[in-house]
């Protein structure tokens, strides 16, 4: 117990100052996990003079987080500056490069430079460690790494993005409009002043993609990564998808089909059995499908200062401990990359939402659509018609291909009895 | 990757063979994140003679276990026969003392035993891992070690046995009786034969004991557990519970009441908000709840071949790494011995069902026993009136002691308007 391991912890926002405090809440408790005490020696923040609700005795405070990465009373750095180039990247690879440990909340960052960053950690024999970047107080990456280690994974699933799921429960549970709810999230401080990383799926993005790698044993590949956000998530689409037993959740999803990785992220409909269809507001989920355990799901809290700090200490203890491993789970050198698979070979259910003129002979119409295509349909369902001419027409599939969907949507766009494009909506299990 | 691991199975039922399979069927990709080979050189069987569902060509078949503790060419023993005391013990203490690393999948003897094999372990250096003792291919025992190392645990909550959870959820959507449920599930292997163990709460009990020890670094005290099955649980209850929007499970719960540790096995009714209440047929599933991450679940499947092969191989993958942790996250001799607190003074809601003469003034005659003891009522709601003269009532109460509601039923159950003693079952988060 007489090790010490200093810290610099790089951001004293809201994760940072979060770390700072769990590490003194807990100390002792800590201490007797980690067997060693682990000491907080410096802090950067861009302004130092800025008013903390965090004490910072006997701790350096300093304005450039570069300067964390040369100090020698620092073995480990954590950072929480965040933001996939700039500073957070200069720190890291400079403190890699001068053998300290690197702790990371900074999805962005891995996502983008995570091969890159671990070839350098491993090759100077320092662990670089992310728990904290995806689904925050939940242990995701530990039980990719570690505990589901057995498995050879299939599928990856995930609520990712609390605000999204916020969003979309809330409209769900009181029946309001997207943008209202965006706005009422963004004065309680759910959603950002500029919400596009997070309603455009940019930030599930990147966690999907860091999933990906780990459970698939490749490299991070951000670029290759399907995005769509929430925005064209209507009121209605999810009051239809209700009634057929059905919740809209915005998931990251990673799988391998026909030996080729598929990431993506984009808003669908879950069925009211399925576990993830039932977490709520801010909440996190991952599910992960691997052949020996079968299905298995963990849930918790995505974001805040205790949840993501739970994550950065627990990485810190695992260091103080001793636990080396490689940052993806297998040797950087031995991740493969994938080939892509294309979304339009994907095949699933689909939710299809016709506004069609209300005429006789409509039914005709849009039925030779999907018999054109050889799609096999499930339901056709009348749901209301719209100021005297639109009626409202779902459509759900049995399994079919991505592309013949689009293709189907868009001769039905093209029909004269069409009033809307049909909104398309994929259902995953 | 040119180390190779030895490993020695102990018992080749569906966990041993299941383990077997999974080595084989994932090795390539087990060795790469193992970063060694790993080999099952030997297995027990206690008749040898037996045909298997797995091929043992090239590994050595003994009939006693308990050589393979001392052969020389056998740095790992799986335990997987069970029990709490006999061949598995002396194995598995033997094992320890020839300097072996013990993976188990044993939860009775864990839960008896753990502290003093845990201290046979530290001394001697080497590794006793029991992640699949508890919830299957969960990896719940690696996340109290690990990834939720850095939180003050406050409460561990559990669906930890998955033929209680299918004969509950059977009798709730089938509308049928326990001891019909229970003679189907006898009769499709869900339970076995003498079904005690899982019904009467035993084998959830010894998971429970087990994650009380690491979430709160106390001894394993079995001794101190209050048990209860689900025998007593009627189909009246699990729809009556319905309407009230409650589901009935059956959980396993450790908690830190004013400093004295509280353990309990029982059902009891879970709100249909909360992630245990979904949790269907056989799945496992807990609930951790800490000072940093709040709330977390986990969900997956509790037995069988494949989950519980998952968590034995995580065990033998984290032994290859390096992985040397304390089997109970701290030290043995650090681990403290609770005060056990008394379920009376727990404080919680409750649900009684109260069977009494349908006459006037029967409801003034049981509330007065509810005053009596300070407890304050909820609802009261008279459900049904059976062949004539008996009133269904039910009450849900507020939160009060364990000890009053216990006074009040007791009061009730001996008024002239009692038909039958109160039904009393706890509501838990």
């Amino acid at each position: 117990m007489s090790q010490t391991l200093r810290i610099g912890i790089a951001g004293l926002g809201t994760v940072g100052a979060g770390t700072l405090n769990l590490l003194r809440e807990n100390a002792e408790m800590i201490a007797a996990r980690a067997g060693a005490t682990l000491q907080v020696v410096a802090v950067s923040m861009r302004d130092p003079s800025k008013k903390r609700d965090v004490a910072l005795d006997g701790i350096r405070v300093v304005s450039d987080a570069a300067t964390l990465a040369d100090a020698d009373d620092i073995d480990i750095i954590v950072e929480v500056i965040g933001g996939q180039e700039g500073i957070a990247k200069t720190l890291i690879e400079r403190a890699i490069a001068n053998g300290k440990h690197v702790v990371t909340a900074n999805k962005a960052l891995i996502a983008h430079h995570g091969h890159a960053l671990a070839q350098a950690a491993e090759a100077r024999g320092v662990v670089l460690a992310f728990e904290a970047a995806v689904a925050g107080g939940i242990p995701i990456i530990a039980a990719l790494r570690s505990g589901l280690a057995a498995n050879r994974i299939t599928r990856v699933a995930g609520i990712l993005n609390g605000t999204c799921n916020y969003i979309l429960t809330t409209m769900a549970s009181e029946g309001r409009d997207f943008d209202d709810v965006l706005a009422d999230a963004q004065k309680l401080g759910y959603a950002e002043a500029d919400p596009s990383f997070d309603v455009d799926g940019i930030d599930a993005a990147h966690k999907t993609a860091i999933l990906a790698s780990l459970a698939f044993g490749t490299r991070p590949d951000f670029a290759r990564m399907h995005i769509e956000g929430i925005r064209r998530i209507t009121l209605r689409d999810i009051e239809y998808a209700a009634s057929f037993g059905y919740t809209v959740k915005l998931l990251g999803i990673a799988s391998m089909e026909g030996g080729k990785l598929l990431q993506r992220v984009h808003p669908c409909l879950v069925p009211n059995g399925s576990p993830l269809a039932v977490i709520p507001g801010s909440f996190n989920a991952v599910q992960v499908e691997g052949n020996a355990v079968g299905r298995v799901v963990f849930e918790g809290r995505g974001a805040g200062a205790g949840p993501t700090a739970s994550a950065v200490v627990a990485d810190l203890i695992a260091i103080a401990r001793g636990d080396r491993y490689a940052p993806f789970n297998v040797k950087a050198d031995a991740l493969h990359v994938a080939e892509p698979a294309a979304l339009e070979a994907h095949a699933g259910c689909y939710y299809l939402r016709l506004s069609l003129k209300d005429e006789p002979g409509v039914l005709a119409e849009f039925t030779r659509a999907f018999a054109e295509q050889a799609i096999s349909v499930h339901s056709i369902t009348q749901r209301a018609v719209i100021a005297g001419h639109s009626a409202q027409v779902i459509v759900i599939t049995h399994d079919t291909s991505e592309a013949a969907v689009k293709r189907a949507a868009d001769t039905i766009a093209k029909l004269p009895v069409s009033v809307e494009p049909p909104v398309v909506l994929r259902i995953e299990p």
